[in-house]
């Protein structure tokens, strides 16, 4: 196809296309004059893949990390996830194990292993600080309770994870960036209900009693 | 106490507190001249709680109404939290339920009641449609595996709720905005700890017997 055709099947404006062949995040087409491309079905997904990934908030830089790994994986799996997901929000800085307490110390009470460089933990670390600034720090029984909930959502995504790499990456991406807010919004909402079918006059009488 | 002995027990600027009280977030003294005033322990954690609620990224407009809510709450304490939680981000319009027929659907199946004036109504419309937009649409089993593993999540934070409609509107909105980042996290590295002890070699083995 022509890249008219392009701007059609992508829903893109032409300019963003010729942007992001110039940027290298769309690879070339085949040269037919001097002046013209034929672009096939792989051009189509890439610009797809890059409209979600701008979607969900993903700067140019990032997106071209995210398309390198997919068109270059490392040989480990997890290990191409683990720097695809460090592209996504909130950026802070990876670092040495010891520099994360409490995250190292949450991950060893769940049992769970992690590689330190992957922006998670920092993001952890910054989170279970911030829960003790405000005073509602994270305990024992409530990592408990958050990890074994948590775990059964990942183990979920993981089993309906595509098996090839590039596929992986992709789903791993968008997967991790979309169903953040669901997550968050469904505990807003879970809260609500509990709330709202607990009788309120309880706490009341409660507190009457003592 | 003096307003200098406030800085000592708040860790707050001078300055800053004498913003908060001309901006009549903090409560003013009891006048024991024309030029001074006398603080107590409710001017601490007034001031405690105003440092939380900016550390948790609050501007100060939304930060007045969560606090004119702990002063003075609506008879209903669910639409008091409900109302105080619309005052975290992110900052989407409420509306009538039927603008939001993925989140009105998805509390169908989860048989969850909702007020379609908060904000975590939206929120959820927002995200289900990014799912679809992206390519990862929320499925009925999906929605079944999340929906039940938070709200295990939300009965254990509503279980711990204080009894106090101010203390209870202070835990829901600090709770609410600092555990979401603490699930994204768990959520993160979950995925990074069962991918990895996962074999990897599985699914290559799979895609070779096809």
């Amino acid at each position: 196809m022509r890249v008219s055709e392009l701007v059609d099947a992508s829903g893109l404006p032409l300019a963003t296309i010729k942007y992001y062949l110039r940027e290298g995040l769309l690879m070339p087409g085949e040269a037919t004059s001097a002046t013209q491309s034929k672009y096939g079905d792989q051009h189509v997904e890439r610009l797809v893949l890059i409209k979600a990934l701008t979607g969900v908030g993903l700067p140019i830089g990032r997106i071209r990390t995210v398309l390198q790994l997919i068109e270059h994986p490392d040989s480990s799996l997890v290990e191409t996830l683990g720097r695809a997901i460090s592209e996504l929000p909130p950026y802070l800085d990876g670092g040495d194990a010891s520099e994360y307490p409490r995250a190292r110390a949450a991950m060893g009470k769940l049992g769970q292993v992690y590689d330190p460089r992957f922006a998670a933990v920092a993001q952890l670390e910054r989170a279970l600080q911030s829960a003790e600034d405000v005073g509602i720090p994270m305990t024992d029984e409530r990592l408990e309770v958050y990890g074994r909930a948590i775990r059964r959502i990942a183990e979920y995504d993981l089993a309906l994870m595509p098996e090839t790499t590039d596929a992986a990456v992709e789903y791993a991406v968008l997967g991790t960036a979309i169903y953040e807010p669901i997550m968050t919004a469904l505990r807003r909402l879970a809260h609500q209900d509990i709330a709202s079918t607990t009788p309120e006059p309880k706490n009341v009488s409660e507190r009457q009693d003592r």
